[in-house]
């Protein structure tokens, strides 16, 4: 009887390919198997970022999502019908590793920090052997490339998502030293309301693809789109203790 | 005239020695002059984890804190001895960028994301021409140890320092969803009482010593000492939305 095989949740760190851990950089390369998360249409940035390390003989499992954007989040069919496609990726997958193959998922960031791995995950901890890579967060990489450190001595770091209710996200903005606020998006003008009514929006900064080609940096207030590329970040830096 | 060298403030991740990137390897590998912090006695964390990788030529510029918790941090020698140290340091550092050498500095984590090193790149970005290396966090290594997502969906993270004030730790950890907290040591008994306070001390995990040998993962309530190693970090997850 085959050996089962181990499931491996590789972060793929915020876009650059030689920022992958030595360890993901290793896995994604001898990898036989890969699974991946893309929108209909679309390459898919773990795919992406892994373009150039591949075997030329890998075998690839694209997981499409069935919606993003189209139903709002507050349907309950929004619900139903991605728990119906986690259901049916994770069939596939835990096929491929009941036959004894490992399975390595590319995952954009780092596997346990929002995005859409924890939910595979979740569904076969019990089942499988998993090992999670972690990686180099997206907003890492959008910090860095501000070239000023987000956080000194005690400052307070708060995380938020731009699809959070306009007053969640002042409130936040107002009690916090640094922020980082990702998904974006057509939440723009909210976030931008948020900024101004907690007094922070002139120190805001916006990345859009740190670190990978295109990568551009701007004070929000010289920002003019209403929408922003997935792949942005806003950073306002904490100004703590300094001696 | 000699050409002016750069300076890499190189992210090591949070301890493992393949979870440094691919970049920040190489840079590692190929140094010639390398600089860390430390305690004075001790090995150094970043040296540490740079450990197997440094050539056997490579020139060390240890620089050593002259305190760390012998001056309360309200005390106003603490900074000006602190500042006299950084100053030092940046002038060791400077001439031997002026001299045509490239100068490494091993940073524990990622360089902006609380740490020392920028307060050497603060003193010299006006001056030399400096790059920054983003890593994984010792945070993220944590919450992966803990084998569960750290934030899901719309989750609010926060990161607190335990040098907090009590009831500044109480009010954040009641309002957030996911929390990590950091600079523990001493300040444990307080950070307990903070949980406790918040109603959020069942929930909370200690990681000791994250991705290194030595590794423990325990509930808080079952941890019995009452103060843990530096490199311990306190993680509470979030349960957000999950189809």
């Amino acid at each position: 009887m085959a050996k089962t095989g181990t499931l491996y949740g590789v972060g793929l760190g915020p876009g650059a390919a030689d920022l992958l851990s030595v360890r993901a950089d290793k896995l994604v390369r001898n990898a036989k198997h890969v699974a991946f998360f893309r929108k209909q249409g679309r390459a898919g940035h773990g795919r992406q970022i892994a373009e150039g390390l591949l075997r030329s003989d890998v075998i690839e499992f694209p997981m499409e999502y069935p919606v993003t954007t189209e139903i709002p989040l507050s349907d309950p069919r929004y619900n139903e019908i991605l728990a119906a496609f986690y259901e049916t990726s994770v069939a596939h997958i835990y096929a491929l590793l009941t036959s004894g193959e490992d399975v390595i998922v590319l995952c954009e960031g780092d596997p346990f920090f929002y995005g859409s791995f924890m939910h595979i995950y979740t569904r076969l901890q019990d089942k499988a052997q998993i090992e999670v890579v972690p990686a180099i967060t997206g907003m890492s990489g959008a910090w860095t490339a501000t070239s000023a450190p987000i956080t000194w001595g005690d400052d307070i770091l708060t995380v938020l998502m731009g699809t959070l209710p306009e007053a969640t996200l002042a409130d936040n903005l107002r009690q916090t030293d640094a922020a980082i606020i990702m998904k974006i998006g057509r939440n723009l003008p909210k976030i931008t309301s948020a900024l101004k009514t907690s007094g922070r929006y002139e120190d805001a900064y916006i990345v859009e693809y740190a670190t990978m080609a295109g990568e551009t940096i701007s004070p929000l207030h010289s920002y003019e789109a209403d929408k922003a590329p997935y792949f942005s970040i806003i950073v306002l830096h904490g100004h703590g203790r300094r001696p």
